[in-house]
């Protein structure tokens, strides 16, 4: 298959095409990453109407069932659902704990969703380029909505925040004591908490719950002048509460695109991504060469121990990977 | 004054060959920066003993009494004490509002006291940079304690927390919904709250405020495993508290040097210094040059418009930058 037929193939919203385009951009071979360029040069057009959603949530929350009946919702309304994972314990683990097809059967099944497991290698870094660019080539095959899912190691709600358009965070009611096991900074990053297992003899937990954080979100600033974040409470299990999920991403989307601010978020998202590549390149290519590579790491040395100003140690760097170059 | 006799001079800890030194600092004269590092090279020696403490606090909330107040119990301990200001306003308002020495006339007389407005120019990057420079070389001129305080616009305060040992946040009792003016994520960056005006009428709100505080620190996870961020109570105006504020800054010294995370949290914040510092400049650079430049903002309107990967956009973008420089 060439770049070109995958490129007719993905725009006319084929799978198997979906899953090979995404397999390309994901590998790091200098002649792969020629074609999935060339790919994403024909594909993207700038004018995707999907809307990216971040749902990150701790194991034991219900994030595999809530995502299945969130995406069935979906489908069952006709649109297409995409689902990718950024996991990057799965560096560790060797094999990724996210995104596999069988914790979520029935989506699986469905003809009208894709899910994509978590790439593997390279750090939260590698992983999120690339979910980035999954998530392009999942719109340029029609995907509507794009479920971006995270478990939460490390940094990974922030990074995935910074690639969609909106931040989920799915909690489950506990033993009272339920606030206290957010990681710092993660609920000022979510423009919806869902409070999950409100049913049986979780309801009133979760009905407790969702008091404790609606007030708890009233104590921090809006991320956005445009919109409130709210709290809703669901049964995954019992596949209730969708319908008004759903009706709040609608309701977010539109409060955004009215003020302009849903289409300004998603360019300073591409300009910031665009410069954290160029910095991560530009930091790649020097500690790769051999000559810059030693003064990199001598200078990082004085600076770590505190007898060379970070700036004046930088400007030496700058200077020699700016000198260092042949002429091309 | 030569270099050499201004490094002697700081060294002995003279007040006057301080403040050229961090003159010299802010100056972007390729000459004086020159001069700038040759000094730095001099004076560093790795060895600070100092503590570096970030004080954040809104306006109205008293922070200019209470850093006079807290300035002036340490050197009546016999401290020398350093205050400088991280305020990027001070760029819009052509007048820094920060380190007037007419706010703190008591401190600014005191002989053991050295007070420093904020540089202007630049933006919060450049004002950084220069704060950071500007500590250690109150450091090489023996201050024991170097107060970095802000005013809290846009993004001042996780700047000033990347370059300090300990950030205390400033508030006041308010009426009722006070913790609702908290900036979003400028809670978590805490290691101490203090609560101001806790005298006259002020007393019971005061420690209804510390109870509220203290209550919504539980609900975030500590930055530190050596740390649970505590809450004081203190008049700037009737210079209570002090005592107290200083013994929490020494117990959270000595929690994180006996866990080894002292030191390390200042290797850490030098390599992201100088890590931050290299991208910035390599940018400048490719921003600055002719050729790149022009190519720098075409990637830059493709990606912002959706119609370029922004991946794509920093490969060729890195590789225009390490072909276009001549062999030095």
């Amino acid at each position: 298959m060439t770049v070109e037929e995958m490129a007719t193939a993905l725009l006319a919203g084929d799978r198997r095409a979906l899953a090979r385009a995404i397999t390309l951009a994901e590998s790091t071979r200098p002649d792969h990453r020629a074609e999935a360029e060339d790919l994403l040069d024909r594909v993207l057009d700038g004018h995707a109407g999907a809307i990216r959603l971040g749902i990150s949530g701790a194991p034991g929350v219900g994030k595999s069932t809530f995502i299945e009946a969130f995406g069935r919702h979906l489908t069952g309304l006709g649109l297409k659902v995409a689902v990718l994972a950024v996991d990057p314990s799965s560096n560790i683990t060797g094999g990724s704990i996210l995104g596999d097809k069988t914790r979520m059967p029935d989506l699986a099944r469905d003809e009208r969703a894709f899910i994509r497991p978590s790439p593997s290698g390279g750090g939260l870094g590698g992983v999120a380029r690339r979910t980035r660019e999954a998530i392009l080539l999942c719109e340029a095959a029609g995907h509507d909505a794009i479920i971006v899912e995270t478990v939460g190691v490390g940094q990974s709600e922030a990074t995935v925040a910074e690639m969609v358009d909106m931040f989920v965070l799915l909690l489950a009611p506990g033993g009272g004591d339920e606030l206290q096991g957010i990681k710092r900074g993660v609920m000022e990053l979510a423009d919806l908490v869902v409070i999950n297992k409100a049913d049986g003899d979780f309801l009133k937990a979760a009905r407790h719950a969702a008091a404790d954080y609606a007030s708890a979100l009233t104590l921090i600033r809006a991320k956005s002048p445009h919109w409130t974040p709210e709290v809703a409470l669901v049964s995954a299990a019992e596949r209730t509460g969708m319908a008004e999920v759903w009706d709040t991403v609608e309701r977010f989307r539109a409060a955004l695109e009215a003020a302009g601010a849903f289409e300004s978020q998603r360019r300073d998202q591409a300009r910031r991504w665009l410069w954290r590549e160029v910095e991560q390149n530009l930091i790649a290519a020097a500690r790769a060469d051999k000559i810059l590579g030693a003064k990199t790491r001598a200078l990082e040395s004085e600076v770590e121990a505190g007898a060379l100003s970070p700036s004046v140690a930088a400007r030496r760097l700058v200077d020699a990977i700016l000198k260092q170059r042949p002429t091309g």
